[in-house]
């Protein structure tokens, strides 16, 4: 990249710098969700549409993008920016444990849920979270576990299976 | 592979040639689960060990063997042997509709696990298949969907994620 912007690209190159500059100067963290934006508050938590009673808890921007994406929420989040990860010196300091906390418990939260990803620094990090925030009496979920849409039982491993098969559900 | 078998390996044709014959004389479907096998019953449906109150419904033999795989199951099974597919002719009587119904409610089944893929397919196979069941009074659950073991939120299509958002879990 660096060679096609110096030998065929100078302009674009001084767009770059100067969009990087900018980005560094504008773009900070959302004063409620945590996530990156360029005002005091980001579109989602200063809309109106949105489910104030929901609280879903994501390890970075770009999940909550995904989420989005998904079309299958209308609450608000909380961005960890990060996972709980003590063998990288990763605490619950450093994913904003205070402030998740503060802001689940102080604002009319009535479910939190984690989305953290089903590795295991996401799921231990699920699973502390989850544990501060139910013994203050929060409502906490996690998003389920099992096959993929349109997945067959002969192409998933079978951690995956077995999952599907404890958190099988009732058909009603 | 012919090509092998006749100019390599003369004798492994033979050996293959007597072997699928052997197989189409021997190998015929369990009188109870209706899986490949060679006696009157197969081991899974003739074993002790296994819990006779769980139904597991499959589509296929190779489905049945990836659950035992998974090492979360202990109950019995019913192989369909194929999925409804209006559009391909195959129907109720050719995925044995009639048999798992008799099964299920004659030997004191207490739970029946619909485990078919999530096709489309499968997933018409079981919504018929569970009403059917249903509407006789017994319980029938469904395998979960959602997010693989080691899965992460930005990896996975938004189908996926919005099923594991609406089908989340309470944490316990």
């Amino acid at each position: 990249m660096a060679y096609h912007l110096l030998q065929r690209d100078r302009d674009g190159a001084r767009l770059l710098a100067t969009a990087s500059l900018q980005a560094l100067e504008r773009v900070r963290n959302c004063a409620r969700c945590n996530t990156f934006c360029e005002d005091e508050v980001c579109a989602v938590c200063a809309s109106a549409k949105r489910d104030p009673s929901l609280l879903c808890v994501v390890e970075s921007p770009a999940d909550l993008v995904m989420m989005e994406q998904s079309h299958s929420y209308a609450g608000l989040y909380f961005v960890l920016m990060g996972r709980l990860s003590p063998l990288d010196g990763v605490g619950p300091k450093d994913i904003h444990a205070d402030r998740l906390i503060k802001r689940a418990t102080e604002e009319g939260v009535r479910e939190v849920i984690m989305a953290t990803n089903f590795t295991v620094e996401g799921e231990a990090t699920a699973h502390y979270l989850g544990e501060a925030l139910r013994s203050r009496g929060l409502k906490v979920t996690r998003i389920a576990r099992g096959l993929p849409v349109g997945g067959e039982l002969e192409h998933v491993d079978a951690g995956t299976l077995a999952q599907a098969v404890i958190e099988r559900r009732d058909i009603r």
